[in-house]
């Protein structure tokens, strides 16, 4: 820390990112990323685009992408906003509106962090003994609720009903339904942002578009709220996006089949993996994303995470109540799964000699 | 604005890009561009890099390119952070040490703006009646004081001597030098970030490595300071930089051959067009940077400024005191100086009549 930092950031504790480890023949089940690669269409884009004119500066309302996006939502562009990644997105919605938060105590880790980084006035909200988010909490709050939908690490989802109550009984509050990982199987609340003003959706093409290396957010909206969104943006970075990245988003949001067809996938790995981990003794939370958060029966959570490590197959883990028996374990291809699952017998097997 | 935005955005009045026109035929000199296409080796990165790790998230320190900064300015990479942009990077250097602010009235428009977005006690402090900063007005402030250098958009540098009194002068607050233009002919500050803990130089490789498309910012300083900004991105948005612009930051900073060679192309046209520029009777500034700012003796410069739009020349004109008399030339190709010649002769003549 230099003796120059503003005051009120003198404690503040920065996000942990997954870490990205560099070992060899790593299964690397941490992070949530995707394990198909981009579309085909996202390469072309890429590769056969105009390369000469990264000369210069990209367009500011990324129109190409909000009109691509706009388009599959069958929203008007003006219902959209687009980000460098969902995290600025979030960033921004701290930022714009976050004068009081809630969220769930166990969620996305960057929650609190964004709520110091703005200032924020916030309030963590507990889960229920089976690690679910109790709607009835979040009736007629005081300030702005941020729901992850499904939830991470928990992977469960919040029924339809339960998010329309919450965003009727805060009519004078705006609520964020942070969608990283609906595409797995959950239902959208897009929907409700036609109906309702005070609701806007966050989703991130990182996770069911294959793009985390391209870092695209976007959020679906209420006019005035994506205004105020954008006001955020154009009084920090307006060109956030660059050339690249709003052609590689757009060619990812037309690929619709390429989109379905890896998602699939991923939801029927996710479905035998599931089974069989059950079987091996875990208790495994119904997910509906593409990790699984899960607990073995005869080790902790700690070794369990520890001895994977050991023998490369890397996973996430928090050592804090009450998700410390747990880890979380993304949802790779067939055979990262498989192997992880040998790996698991094998751990399994040197516990109970 | 919607009913929920934070009071204290209310009245934030955002940053205005300089305009991206569509205009067929179009020579766009308004947003300091650089005219010649990224290195080779650039394009390169990106074509023949792999595509398949995009769906892998990019590497929040962006080793590649820090490194790269770091050994091409003789510096530990511990003295280096990057950013989606300058822009971000500077919007960082406010949110960290914007308690208090100082930076020249006529400067880069966005000063005020992450001013207000970041909650700064701010004070401009007035150029001379030549447009030039006076050194002794920065003499022992008591806050961060941001200086472009050259500065934009007069284009006229400070001496190396004056920048060092203000840093020796206020020890106890932070210098940041903005070096977005500095490769066209400007001795940088980066060997006072060795000899002080209390400067900052902040570059950009949208200018002088023709990557305004790729949004890449650097920042060059003490390695406490450095830590602070890091702190910044980690609490805001980690994976600031996609994969592909950390690989073509890299090789852009490795290509000094042809950095070089556009660098130099560039201050020719320079040279020969601000000695035209003069002898059709505009006051031309003594510019450093890749532009120049003139006043035509015969007409406004909001006049000059709209007669050259009619003729789909598109240059940037502030229509403010003191410099609503100027406008802002970006040094483009010599055939497009060339025709802007043509057309101020044009413009002048009908003008005589």
């Amino acid at each position: 820390m230099s003796r120059f930092l503003r005051e009120k950031y003198m404690s503040m504790e920065p996000y942990t990112p997954g870490e990205q480890p560099q070992m060899k023949d790593l299964i690397k089940l941490n992070t949530n990323e995707n394990p198909y690669p981009p579309s085909p269409k996202v390469i072309s884009a890429i590769l056969e685009g105009n390369t000469g004119d990264l000369l210069r500066y990209p367009d500011p309302e990324a129109k190409e992408l909000v009109d691509a996006v706009a388009e599959y939502y069958g929203v008007s562009p003006k219902n959209v906003a687009v980000g460098n990644g969902s995290d600025e997105i979030l960033a921004f919605v701290y930022m714009a509106f976050g004068e009081k938060v809630y969220f769930p105590s166990i969620s996305y880790g960057f929650y609190p962090v964004f709520a110091e980084t703005f200032m924020c006035d916030f309030e963590p909200i507990p889960l229920d003994d089976e690690l679910k988010i109790v709607p009835d909490d979040y009736i007629g709050l005081d300030g702005t609720i941020i729901l992850a939908n499904p939830n991470a690490p928990t992977g469960m989802t919040l029924d339809p009903g339960a998010i329309e109550d919450i965003v009727k009984t805060n009519a004078d509050h705006l609520v964020v339904i942070d969608e990283a990982y609906a595409d797995f199987g959950t239902q959208s609340s897009i929907p409700l942002t036609e109906k309702y003003d005070n609701v806007l959706v966050v989703q991130t093409l990182s996770k069911s578009r294959s793009l985390a290396g391209m870092r695209i957010g976007l959020a679906i909206g209420p006019e005035e709220v994506i205004e105020d969104i954008n006001k955020m943006k154009f009084s920090f970075n307006p060109y956030n996006l660059d050339r690249l990245a709003i052609r590689a988003g757009a060619a990812a949001i037309k690929d619709d089949e390429y989109f379905k067809k890896t998602r699939d996938m991923v939801i029927e790995t996710r479905g035998w993996f599931t089974e069989k981990m059950r079987e091996l003794g875990f208790t495994v939370l119904e997910s509906k994303a593409n990790f699984v958060f899960c607990k073995p029966d005869k080790i902790s959570g700690t070794e369990y995470f520890e001895e994977l490590r050991k023998r490369a197959v890397v996973v996430r883990h928090w050592d804090k109540d009450p998700i410390r028996d747990y880890v979380r374990i993304t949802i790779g291809r067939d055979e990262d799964m498989q192997r992880l699952i040998e790996v698991t017998e094998e751990i399994l097997c040197e516990k109970v000699k």
